[in-house]
């Protein structure tokens, strides 16, 4: 799952830093073809057709600091990945190079029809999507984060001194993403011993 | 979505009714086939393999009743659909035959690697997952419930009379489904003209 789920201090220091990025002229969106992750000539990542991708997990409001309020408005991630990626993961337990993660914001609702309790999704997403994407020739440390604030618009590099690219690397759980909070991928990645180090002992240690 | 996001006390009458089938002796699983339904020699439906179904939406706690507890634990909703049904309704704005609509239940957590705040999906499935299935030559109805306690379980019919069918004929937005919870779908079916019309009442005067 990506940052802004569990930093989102940190994430504003990340969008702050996309920010040249943003501003850059060149944005022309265009369809990615499913799957593989396809670039635009200035190295803006083109937006997947990511609601047709293998659903992982969805979280509410997940925060490492306890006292975090979200601003006032609860949101729901829903995170995706490409179906070939999924495959590979299913029979490894790790990432295969071209992964594309997917993490996408939405408002959460209460009232709305005969619904009065808990929360459902609404149709406005929160602050767009972001999107891990594996791609080992392209990035010096194999994965990049990229930034999409329309689902139309090509998505802008997040620079990798970028605080998500060490929180991943210190926290995640395989590969530098984090499937401690994909339950059907967990149990794969526990099964193959494909855990990093950090998180087996906190797996082992009842964790999970 | 399903009945049991909404109507914890009604599906207690729904499981109550199901139990009969419950008990049947004939209860011998087989992986269906991608998408379409298939069922058992005893009517029983097989179980679909519907994580990689087309995602739909997610709750949490959801319930008509505002001072609904859950007892206690919370629980995500996840909703999937065959890929051939979410592109024929992509399309029409509506479901066509063979049409297979997944509830799954997850128990929610708080606590888990460097989450402290907010809800994240855990493996622990809450109650196995329920099935709406329309398939017009098989139900008088076209459209039926069935419950899976187990994921490698066949399903087990919930009979025609049970609320969750009454309630869905009566509230759901689009042919007895819950599209107003779906929030890449709704705005289709709004497009499409296909909202019920109770609902589409309900929609246009802000109800969305």
């Amino acid at each position: 799952m990506r940052l802004r789920a569990f930093l989102p201090a940190a994430l504003i220091v990340c969008a702050l830093a996309a920010l040249p990025f943003c501003l850059h002229p060149v944005r022309v969106a265009h369809a990615a073809p499913a799957g593989a992750p396809a670039y635009a000539a200035n190295g803006d990542l083109l937006p997947p057709n990511y609601r047709e991708f293998i659903y992982l997990t969805t979280g509410i409001d997940m925060s490492y600091n306890p006292k975090a309020t979200g601003g006032g408005e609860s949101m729901f991630d829903n995170v995706f990945v490409n179906p070939e990626a999924y495959h590979s993961f299913v029979a490894t337990g790790t990432w295969p190079d071209k992964t594309v993660l997917v993490l996408e914001g939405r408002v959460a609702r209460t009232r709305g029809s005969i619904n009065t309790r808990g929360h459902f999704q609404s149709e406005q997403l929160m602050g767009g999507f972001e999107v891990h994407v594996k791609d080992e020739a392209r990035f010096p440390g194999k994965w990049a984060f990229f930034d999409f604030d329309k689902a139309d618009k090509n998505g802008t590099l997040i620079p990798s001194g970028a605080p998500c690219y060490s929180c991943h690397a210190q926290h995640a759980a395989v590969d530098t993403t984090f499937v401690q909070f994909y339950p059907t991928l967990l149990p794969i990645a526990r099964a193959k011993h494909t855990l990093s180090e950090e998180f087996a002992r906190e797996d082992s240690a009842g964790g999970k």
